[in-house]
């Protein structure tokens, strides 16, 4: 897959940090603990909208973001998950992914443009990326 | 395709209008006038997460969404396109695509959630379901 000229929006950069890299995309964990959150970026330059991949690989695309739906609900709780693609802010293509857990700080309403991130530490981080990586690594679950 | 039990929720039912069927969806026209907004509906009873829809019916799922937005963008100012599945509210799995125009009434904020929906009247309502109906019967763009 050609990845000639892709960079990560800085924004985007700043507001997360690495998870995995998958065949398509980038997948990244936004720095904010009020949820567990994950956002996937294909490293595809000039990207925009879902519709400006070619058609195979927005099936890749949708693939992936359902592998990181499950390795999100496999390592937190979430009683639904919330799938996003917006970018009226950062115009990146990007998908986010939610384990949403009835009385977050934003529930019912969307995660997004709702207040202030909370800061997550290092370790907690570090602990979270971790398990998501496993769960991204392991074999057998490719699509679940 | 199996439909047995399927039935629309009511909540879903009362804020849409229906503008087609589509093999796995019914698509329909969110009664608010801020937005151009369509719902797509599997019809498969006891959905609620993407991934409960089985593999080859999620791909169809993807589909008839890049369909029904490249409809909605056929016929309405689109400046972004905003995708979501989120189902906080309503658990039956439906997902949201909108053409979002910068300065909208939510712009750049989410649409969900936000504020009261304005009234579209019949005759404009009409209107823009024909053309929809149009791009979606259109030949030779079921995937664009």
């Amino acid at each position: 897959m050609n990845e000639t000229g892709f960079a990560l929006d800085p924004r985007l950069a700043a507001d997360t940090r690495p998870v995995a890299s998958l065949p398509l995309c980038d997948v990244r964990l936004m720095n904010d603990a009020r949820y567990p959150w994950l956002v996937l970026v294909p490293r595809r330059a000039g990207l925009v909208e879902i519709a400006d991949l070619h058609e195979d690989e927005r099936a890749v695309l949708w693939q992936e973001v359902n592998r990181a739906a499950a390795a999100l609900r496999a390592v937190a709780r979430c009683d639904k998950l919330n799938l996003g693609a917006l970018g009226n802010i950062v115009r990146q293509l990007h998908v986010h992914v939610v384990a949403r857990v009835e009385g977050d700080a934003a529930w019912p309403g969307p995660v997004w443009g709702n207040g202030q991130a909370a800061v997550r530490g290092d370790s907690q981080a570090r602990l979270l990326i971790a398990a998501l990586q496993r769960q991204l690594a392991a074999p057998g679950t490719p699509d679940a």
